[in-house]
Formats: C-alpha cells, structure tokens, sequence
C-alpha cells in the first residue's frame, strides 16, 4: 500500500514510530516558521507538523504551496502533541514529516468541504463526488452499508435464500408506468425495468426456494415529487407455508436486529393497529405514535345544538393539545390558515380552550353551553390548561385534514424526536378501493393479495368492505415496508382480475404465466418489501432519502453530474428500430 | 407455520413425536393397502406412511387421490422405519399421517422434476418454475447465494463500503452496445444501462470512500452467444492509495476465501505470468494450467531442411501429448480434421511420433533426419511413447488454433477434471490493440486503464508496445476477473482519449466530469470486477453461466416464461414520444 496507517488510527502508543500517511488536505495552517496540515481520509483526520528548524527546506516550501483537497503522502514519526485536541480521536499525536509527496493537485473546490458548507443544492448534486466527501453525507452512506450487512445477515441466518431477480422484464399495465427498453434484436418490442420483483418472488415460491430475499433495485416512471426517486431500493422477501402472523414475527425480528445492531436500541412486541383503528384515530394508515393527541369523535356531542356547520358534517373530530390553552389569538389564526391549505383542505377549525380557571372559551360557544363545552374536554380527556381543536366535514377529508393538524401539533409541541423510535404495524387493510375517476377498484395492495377468507362472500355484494391479508410497518409515522399473503391458486387469482376490470384475454396475456404457475402445485405464502432509501433515512434521523443515494436524480429525472438522460445517436435509433417524435 | 418441521430434519431422535410436515409429492407408492408418499420441500424429502388398517380411511382415499406435484399439509408420528434407506438423510424414519389436508393440487407437470429430466431446453425455460424445483438446479442458486454472502464477508471485513451506484446512467460510445431507456420527462433524451459502473466507483474514489464494493446487475446489448446473457452480474471494487501489487494480494484472499469457505480447499500463493508468455506458452490470455503441455517453438530445428510449410511459417510450435505415440491413423486425422475446423483455423498438421522402441515416424519424415527428429524430441521433453503435434504459419493464428488443439488433448487425456482448480493472474497486458476495421487503436481493457509507468515514452512512437498495470484472474483456463490500476490525472486521460481518436470535444462530451473530478484530488486507486455468474458456475463445476441464473434469457434475448420483451401500448409510446419504425 502506498500508506503504512489511515488517518484515523495513530494514538500516543505509536509515538516514535515511522509511518507514511495518504490523504486530502483539509485545513492548513502557517505561523511564524511553522505550519500544520490537517490530512483527512474516510478513517479520520491526522495534524502533519512542519517545523522550520528540523524539516528540511524542500519539504517546508511544499507544505507552504499546497492547496485544500490536495492528495498527498507524507512520512514521518509520530510525536507527542504539546497542545492535545480532545476532539479528535487522533488528537494526541502528529506527524513530524520527513519526507512528502504531491500525489495529486486540487483545484479550489467550488464549495467548502466541511459539515457547514456554502454549496448550493444544484452546485452540490453537479460536484456530488466533491460532497460525498463532506463527512455527513459519507456517513450516512457508510449507515446505509451497514443497513445492508445486518439485513443479510439476519436473513441469511432464518434460511433466505438471495435470488438475483431479473432486470429486463415484462410492461405490465398495473401500477405505476413503467420505464421500458427497446429490443434490438425483437424490433418493435420493449422490456420493462420492475416496479418490483413481485411475480418472480412468487414463483421462487412456486419453485419450493421456501425462502427468498434480495435487496434490489426497482424503477417506477412517476413524476417526482420532492422525495422520490425513479430508481430506488427494496428489502424484498417471501415466504412458504407461513400464515401472517409467522410473516409479522419474522419481519419484526429484522427490524428489531436493525436496531439493536446499529442503535443498541432493544424494542418488545411491536403493537398492531387494524386500518380501521388507525384511520379512526389518527386519520391516517401510517400513524405517527410517539405521540398520543388521538383522533375524539365528537358528533354525539356537537350535533343537534343549532351550530349548521357541525351539524352538516359527516364527521366532528378533535384532539387535545396538552398545555395549549395559553395560545394567542394569533397562534390559533395560525392553526386556522394552516387547516384552510389546499394540501390540507379543511373549510375551517373550531377550539376549545380548556382555561386553567375552570371556565371554558371556544370560537362557536354561542352555541353551545358551558355544560356541553365540559362535556367535549371530558370526552377528549383534557384538562384545565388543554387545547381542543375540531375539524368538521365529510369523513374522509376531515379525517386527512386532522392528521395533518395533529402531526403539525405534534411538531410544535416537539412529540416528534429524531431519536424516539415507535415502530407499528397496522393490518387489515381494505383489499379494494373504489376509483371515481374510472369508475372501477383499484388494488389497494397489488392484485396479488389474497383477501381474508371469511370476507370473501363480500365479493359479490359489497367488495369494498373486503379486507386484505395486508399488513404495513410503519415507524414514526413513515411506511417503512408493507406486504400481504398472496393468493395462490388460480380461480381466486382470476375473480381478482375479474374484479379489478380485467377482460379474461387481458388477464391471461399479462400475467398467465403465474396462473399457469397455480397450477402446478403452489404454496400458500406470503411476503413484504422494505423501502431501504426510506429505512435509512429514518436511521439517519433525515427526512430526505436522496441524502441515503449516492448517485440521486433531481426532481425532473436528472443526474446533473453526468448530464444523463441525454440524446443517441441516430445509428443506435435506427438499430433499435425506433424514431423519436410521432411516426 | 403452517409446519412444525421441514422435510429434511427428522431423525430417530424425533420418534415417538407428532410432527407437520408441508411440501410436494415427489413420489407416491401403493401397495397392498398400504401407501407411501415422498414428501419434498427445498430442504429435503421424508416419507409420509398410510396404512389401511390404521390410518383412517378418508385419509387413506386421499393419499390414494394425490398425484405428483400435489401440495400436501401432513400431520403425524414420527416412527421408526422397517426397512431404513440409508440414501436419504431422513431414510431412519417415516411419519404415520393421521391428518391430511391438499393445500393445494397439480396438474400433471409437463416434464419430469427429478435430477434426470425428460424436459428439452425450451420446454423447461418455459416452466422455469417448474425447472428451479429440480435439486440440481436449485442447488446451483443456494451454491449461488452462499457465494455472494461469504464474498460480502470478505470485502466487509476488510473496510469495503458496499455503495449501490445508479442504473439510468448516460449512453457512451466506448465498449459494447448500451441498453437504452427513453425518458418521459426529458423528450428525445435517453438513459443508458451501465455496462459496468466504472466512471462511478472511480468518483467514489475521487470522494474518498477508499475501498468500494458491489455485487451489481450490468447490461450489454450484444448478439448472444451460448454463453452470454443480456444482464450478468459482477463482484465490483475498488481501492485508493494502493499499487497493483495491493489489488493482487486482497483479491487473492477474496478467491481463496471462497475456495476455503465453499470447498474447504487451501492455495499457496496464486502464480502469476505475464502476457506474453501466456500468449507464448499456451497461444491464450486465459491459460488452463492444470495441465502442462506447454508449447515448444521449433523454427530454429525445423526450418531450412525444405519442407516448405515450415519454411515459409512466421512461427512453428508444438507440443507433447505425454502416451498418445500409439496414436492410429484415425486418430491423427481426427486431430487433423479438428485443427481444420473454421474456429481452429489451422491449414493442417504435423505429427511426430516417439515410437517405444526409440524410432521415430512423423507425417513429414521425408523432410528430416532421424537425428533431426529425435532434436525435436528432445526441445518437447518427449519421451519414448509420445506424440509431438506441430502447428505451423501466421504467429497469433497458429497459437491461436494451437490453443484449442491443446485444450482438446487436455480433455482427450483427461487432464481437465472439474474438482481440480488452478488460479493464474496474468499480467502485463498490452494498453491498445489494433482494429484493422476501423484503422485505429482500441483500449484492450477500457479506456481508463493507466500504462505502465516506463512504457509512457513509446506513446509517439509505438503504442501498440505499451504495457498497461491490468491483470486478469484465470482460473482453469476461465477468465473470471479482471481490472487495472486507473489513470487519476487529467492530462494522461486526456491523451489517452485522443491516442484512442477522441476529439477534445467527444472526450469532453462523454467524460468531462470525470477528467473534471481528476483536477479535484484525486488519489492514485484501482479495481477489479469478477463476472459473478461464471465464478459461480467454475465452483458448481458447470460450463453454462444459466443454470446459475435464476431467470436466464435465451439466445434471442427472450424470457420465455414471462413472454418478454413484448409490444407495449400506443399510449406508452406516446408518453415517451418515440415511434416504433423510422419518422
């Protein structure tokens, strides 16, 4: 190696030795006959010293000549420092250099390359390998890295087998668009980039693997919204012979390991949450616990007392902010402008204000008494001194309406740490939802889903109430993976189709090779997918994913480094047989 | 779970316990009122039994019922058996059924799922899922999966950083044909498929990651030859501060590592042989070397006796076929034919026999002295009872054409045993090589490449002379790895593109931001890929790459399983803007 250590090893113990460092100069410093490099690689950062007495002349000019972020190699012994630097692992030592070498110069970087940098977001995705070197984004990576080892680890240690799925595949109408890849050698005829190995997963288990797992790349063509990714990465798992339950145990157990691994962090049984439950008392499938503020359904209470609003509604809501009574007029207008945005789309808010007096103070108390005022807090569990904020209206909207009111309530009273960790699984998810824009079901899941058996009279009659065999880990309020017990044989498989509009010739064109693959003797199994970017920003304790990526795309699909997607050449149009604009 | 075992696990310790097993009939028995099924899952088989007068009878008309492929829950004691098979590792026991229950039934399979098959290729690609149910294909991807766990180990324990680099990447000219990917959101642009992340895991060492790996999906679009297939996976890495020497030894310890862990096999060091004399020893870059039969030239013994063929040869070589002197006629000629075969190339050959009473007889004996002959004897190391087989003509075609000669006398003489592997580095490969077609140089490895040091002066003069710091793993004459140090200046880039007819402004188009990184601090670094499909079919002791594959694609490209690559809808296209055919 060109280097005898890093520089993140050297330690008093070594003090008298000669060692030969390599690395990028981070910072440098010159005083009165002396300088100091500060010599940075992924290990750490290590002080060269340069003494005007003791290193030789040559040395000493080119110390004084170089740049930040150049590369160089510098031999020397390593000495006690006079003045220590607690801060730094290596702070007990330097390097008096001996000898040295410019392994490569370094243009001034167009941003500072520290924690705190001065680059833009656009400059710093064009020079993304400049701020990969900064040590918050190389970090979360080097997280994302050790996500990946524990993860197989675990998986391998419960009998998964990893099963490379294939890349090129079949366009499927279902879903999301997908990004396709035209044949040259089958002119007119595309591939497709997966949304996610789902029907080879199932027919490994068709094939009797018993256990699969990858951890693998999935495309979806959407328009990305600020925290998306047409590429990003799964955990993708699927299991024989298991019921639901068996699937929850040993996927809690992979969460679990994470976090015991990478947190030291030990949880108990993860708590479960019917959908239902959760959209009745969060307003929401993914339900952020760490804080308590539910969902209080209060139409028995408000309704039939003359205020026309409340009783209009197909839903009266509230929560209680503990400790909020003391909000200023302002602050209320506040929470009022932020249910009236259009992402959040309640028409107004109502608030009670449990005083600490006793007394009761709310925006539409003229219609309601004081008795019937006590009554609300009572059901909402408030106290002298707490906030009650209702939103009214029809069901679902109010319901999203108060989610976001409750998480934002959340965020002021700072309920939402970065290092409180509540993970949940919610169940029972409805199979089917109802679509008004084509007027048909959608999957709520993927089609694959097998409903749970005893709603499956409801096929005929009522199809939206049918519940899944689908299950979601949510923690803190983000979907971090979700999964189902598939069906497996191929009459349920076709009703499914059948329900979700599909035309018996559409049904068997686009997936009868896995109900051709029923046929032939399928296990009943079942799986999940983990978002992994999502997982380790969750780690990272960062909301966005892209800072989980090495390589992101910007919001249009871009990678500004390299300057991709760009145009080919019209030979390789014509090899692929196609033409860009209308024929 | 829906059992309490698997069917690979129970022993005579288990007897006298009630067990459920689930899996597949393999095999079914009846005889005399009692029935026998031979229950399979991916861990092994056990023997269900069924006798008529004490399982109960409905059980017993179900077993009877039951057919192949049949996917059965069955609930037990575990007995000890009468007559054991030692065969099977559960051959001590059966399990008395006293529930039962088809999870799900079968059709009758459209081949054989046994090791012998009666299924044909195509037949058997079609019901892939059927074919993956096979132990010997099945155990090729748990051989498969074993190898890329211990291949993480490895890298992880020394300090490689798994980072996943991106898949919509940009199209470049250099190399083999890119898979493209039109992007919605930029009109007229394209991705490409990376052929290998190359430029990327140099910027992750421009970024100072120091050691990278990943076991990755790359993409060529080329006419697929036996063994090739459109996505292929590599193990990728790469390293900083290191010379060719570092690289060597840490992939020495990776390859080792497999051996050791996968096949409990040790190696002393790897040797190593240059270029040249592999090309000169063996006629090949990838020399098998598990056995000698080393080419010997002869143009000083052989040329100016008047045998015009070798007269007129730039180079005349043999080799020794060790007891293959009682050669027949037939068999001569059936060396001859094979020589002459159009991928062989050779115009004819010239044999020399080392008869066992120390007489000599050769096809060219009228051209030379017994003397004369006995001194090419001796040049060979042949002793009484040898062959000497002699090539003649052009120098690169006729080690060309003595390579596959060689290799077929190996195999003749059963000198190619699977359990027998031999590793190689070779070294010193040349940095160009000529392309008559296009009258320019190509890069042998690619265009990064760094050449050696002391051969930079021959860049005017002769760069077709320059040696590049590459080195390839071959193992058993199968090239399964290669890399280069990496040229990590912008100036020797920049010549380097304009050796291989680059213009400044084609460079700059498709590699500008990697030359820009160069001027950023960039330390010295260099890597390696493994193609990962062919390590794993060289350990499983199987030429073809797909049977490691789980979903290969045919000659054609195609999935016939899924049907794929297939039409896409008006609608797609239109999204995209591209027309199938010329605007």
């Amino acid at each position: 190696m060109l280097r005898t250590h890093t520089c993140g090893e050297l330690r008093l113990e070594h003090v008298g030795t000669t060692v030969t460092l390599c690395g990028w100069v981070q910072r440098l410093r010159d005083k009165g006959g002396m300088a100091w490099i500060d010599l940075r690689d992924r290990y750490g950062l290590t002080q060269l010293m340069f003494d005007e007495g003791a290193t030789a002349a040559d040395i000493q000019k080119m110390a004084q000549g170089v740049g930040r972020e150049f590369v160089l190699k510098a031999t020397g012994e390593v000495i006690e420092r006079v003045s220590k630097n607690p801060k730094m692992p290596t702070g007990d030592i330097e390097i008096r250099v001996t000898a040295m070498e410019v392994l490569n110069p370094a243009k001034v970087p167009p941003f500072i390359i520290e924690d705190e940098t001065d680059g833009g977001d656009e400059l710093r995705m064009k020079y993304r390998y400049l701020d990969l070197r900064r040590n918050s984004v190389r970090s979360n990576l080097e997280l994302r890295h050790r996500m990946m080892q524990y993860t197989r680890r675990y998986l391998d240690g419960n009998k998964f087998i990893e099963v490379e799925t294939p890349v090129l595949i079949k366009s499927t109408p279902e879903g999301a668009r997908d990004f396709v890849v035209p044949s040259r050698m089958n002119p007119g005829e595309f591939y497709a980039l997966p949304q996610s190995p789902q029907t080879f997963k199932q027919l490994l288990m068709v094939s009797g693997f018993d256990r699969y797992f990858q951890i693998v790349k999935c495309f979806r063509d959407e328009d990305l919204r600020a925290d998306r990714q047409p590429e990003f990465t799964q955990i993708d798992c699927e299991m024989s012979f298991v019921g639901q339950e068996d699937i929850l145990n040993i996927f809690e157990g992979l969460v679990k390991s994470l976090f015991k691994e990478e947190k030291g962090l030990e949880f108990g049984a993860f708590p479960r949450m019917s959908y239902d439950e959760a959209m009745a008392k969060y307003g929401s499938d993914k339900p952020d616990i760490r804080f308590g503020m539910e969902f209080v359904e209060l139409n028995a209470l408000t309704q039939g007392k003359g205020f026309q609003v409340f009783d209009a509604a197909e839903l009266v809501v509230g929560i209680c902010a503990k400790g909020c009574a003391e909000y200023t007029r302002k602050e209320l207008d506040g929470l009022t402008d932020f249910v009236r945005r259009p992402q959040v789309g309640a028409k107004g808010m109502v608030y009670l204000k449990c005083n600490t007096d006793g007394t009761f103070k709310s925006s539409v108390d003229k219609f309601y008494s004081e008795d019937q005022l006590k009554e609300w807090a009572v059901a909402c569990g408030a106290e002298a001194g707490d906030l009650i904020l209702v939103l009214a209206g029809d069901k679902d909207q109010t319901r999203k309406a108060m989610n976001e009111l409750r998480l934002e309530m959340g965020n002021k009273l700072g309920l939402r740490k970065r290092d409180d960790f509540k993970p949940l699984w919610v169940l029972d998810f409805p199979l089917l939802e109802w679509d008004e824009e084509t007027k048909r079901f959608h999957a709520m899941h993927h089609p694959f889903t097998a409903p749970k058996k005893e709603d499956m009279k409801l096929l005929e009659t009522d199809p939206g109430a049918i519940r899944a065999n689908a299950y979601d880990m949510v923690i803190n309020g983000v979907e971090v993976g979700g999964g189902s017990i598939r069906i497996h044989d191929r009459p349920t498989q076709q009703l499914m189709f059948k329900t979700l509009g599909f035309t018996d010739e559409e049904a068997k064109k686009q997936f009868g090779f896995l109900m051709e693959a029923f046929e032939y003797g399928a296990p009943p199994h079942g799986g999940i997918a983990f978002g992994f970017d999502r997982l380790c920003s969750l780690f990272g304790g960062v909301d966005s994913i892209r800072d989980f990526i090495a390589f992101p795309k910007n919001n249009s699909g871009r990678d500004v480094m390299i300057d991709s997607p760009s145009t080919i050449s019209a030979e390789q149009l014509k090899e692929l047989n196609i033409s860009v604009g209308k024929v």
